[in-house]
């Protein structure tokens, strides 16, 4: 048996380690990729912490995986040895599910998350079913591109789910790792864009990356200030808010996209939904198709994630600076496994 | 300066009584409908006891009006003397703001409800802007199509908004006078149908008004019963229900639209709503060709209230019968005015 070195948590809250796991003969459908880059994701740490109950210790986080195809199954047909893959929150589905066959393979009820019951992308390798080793186009900076596989999959997918048009105005809540990658897509997408964030030194920044408006994301009378005036909400943070302003933030028919796991539940008046026909809604990620349309898309219009690099063997610093709110705006490991 | 005679609120909780208003000369854009038939509605008391401190008194109530045509304003092209017509919820709005312009009508800020600020179908004629007065097919019963022009329409709108498709497994929470107009809509539209009531002795009828499933709307156990088999849940009662295991019951990408004022808040689980990429809806009546489009829709399907007929000089009693529940399923009002 051979086996893949990366860096694991071993148990709860006690830093990444050096592990190798043995693996089995590659599966038929399966692809490995040897990995070069790998985004740190805020849900790396909630998984290596078991913050959701759901992790299967030891396990080696990291689903935003940039590399080459260095081993296919003899099922592979639309990859070969060399291509440039990315491998984000999922690596596999049942198939045969309805929502599988339909394209929303992320929705799948026997999904396989990357980093639940499987070994992610920290590490020389990772496998995946051939279906979620998503293609890079040419045009996209391998180095930077990991990010998109996860976050910028995250906040692309719910534009397409939810019918958003360049001439509607969208709000973006929280500019991390995935609003500033939200910021850039709707910016791309034509429409008009406010950002909501409580760092108002992000202002600038915000501006850059596509924002049109910046509002205090904090501030209640400030969030209200733009009553009236959204066709689109995403949320892409994970702390509690003033919904209920939120809300009101929408014009009628407006929508609400939460991507984020917030753990409190939200109040939401029902009068208020009614009255304006507006909806709150909840965005899981992307199938494989949707995934590639976002990389496609991000090529032809230049966005890319603002990545700060750490070798990967400084994994447990870029989780600190990561947690202390440091990261500008979202941390790739570079692989150096030799 | 001439009158119209009906049965008004003079203050709250004191009953109908009669008045006799004046009016003006008819606009250029107005209809007069000699009133022949009028739905109660709960909102109707609602308004009369000013339940949303909206009333404006003295109010005439009735907002499922229909009659012939009895006079026009010379602007009026699609309507005629004698020609049926339907008023609804609404008798005007600005006409020219967005949502105007695009069809939602109902939507607009400046939307004349009416019977806030107007007098309703309570009285011997009613008066509406002639987008309003919308034409009654000849196949529909005038002396009981009354409750399609708000509780058909308030219904069946979210069909259409939301996208339902015949191939949708479909449920209606509440069997009153909204839910079984929704029932019927529902299974004509082509879907799996499950009626969730608190009143078991309904069973057979819901079934027959379009049902293939009855379940206990107030049992969590039973609505977890229908957990993860629904496309789309539509919501007609104004109580509070569990509307957490409700969000359970929709499937992957699963729908719930509110239709009727709750005034408590609803609470989600921003974390259901995520993972299965579910949203929550509220849906504010109709706009006139939405309303057109349903009561084409009734008279091809042969789809009609149960109503109660009580002459109007009786609608006090009308009301007490509706608010002790024995209404089945809506009440229409005779007008008696000779």
């Amino acid at each position: 048996m051979s086996g893949i070195t990366g860096w694991a948590a071993k148990e709860p809250k006690t830093g990444l380690q050096l592990l190798k796991y043995d693996t089995k003969v590659l599966g038929d459908d399966e692809v490995e990729v040897s990995v070069e880059y790998c985004g740190l994701c805020h849900s790396d740490v909630s998984i290596a912490n078991n913050d959701w109950g759901l992790t299967q210790f030891p396990v080696i986080p990291g689903h935003e995986a940039i590399g080459q195809v260095s081993a296919i199954g003899k099922n592979v047909k639309n990859l070969k040895i060399g291509d440039y893959v990315g491998v984000g929150w999922h690596v596999g589905s049942c198939m045969h599910c309805e929502l599988c066959l339909s394209g929303e393979q992320n929705l799948c009820s026997d999904i396989q998350p990357t980093i639940i019951g499987n070994h992610g992308g920290f590490a020389e390798k990772v496998r995946t079913h051939w279906m979620w080793a998503i293609p890079i186009p040419r045009q996209l900076d391998v180095a930077s591109a990991g990010p998109l596989l996860c976050a910028g999959a995250t906040v692309f997918a719910p534009l397409l789910t939810y019918g958003i048009k360049p001439t509607d105005r969208v709000g973006i809540v929280g500019i991390g790792g995935l609003g500033h990658l939200a910021l850039q897509f709707a910016n791309a997408w034509g429409c008009e864009v406010t950002a909501f964030t409580s760092n108002k030194e992000k202002s600038d920044e915000a501006h850059e990356f596509g924002a049109h408006h910046v509002v205090d994301s904090t501030s209640s009378a400030d969030i209200l200030s733009r009553a009236d005036s959204l066709d689109f909400l995403l949320v892409t943070v994970n702390s509690k808010l003033d919904w209920s302003a939120y809300v009101k933030t929408l014009k009628k028919n407006g929508k609400m996209a939460f991507v984020g796991l917030v753990l409190d539940p939200m109040e939401a008046s029902v009068v208020d939904l009614v009255v304006g026909q507006k909806l709150i809604a909840g965005s899981a990620n992307a199938g494989p198709a949707v995934i590639s349309k976002m990389l496609e898309f991000a090529a032809r219009h230049s966005i890319a994630p603002i990545v700060e690099h750490f070798p990967m063997s400084k994994v447990n610093e870029a989780i600190d600076h990561l947690l202390t709110g440091k990261a500008r705006y979202r941390v790739v490991l570079d692989a150096d496994f030799n």
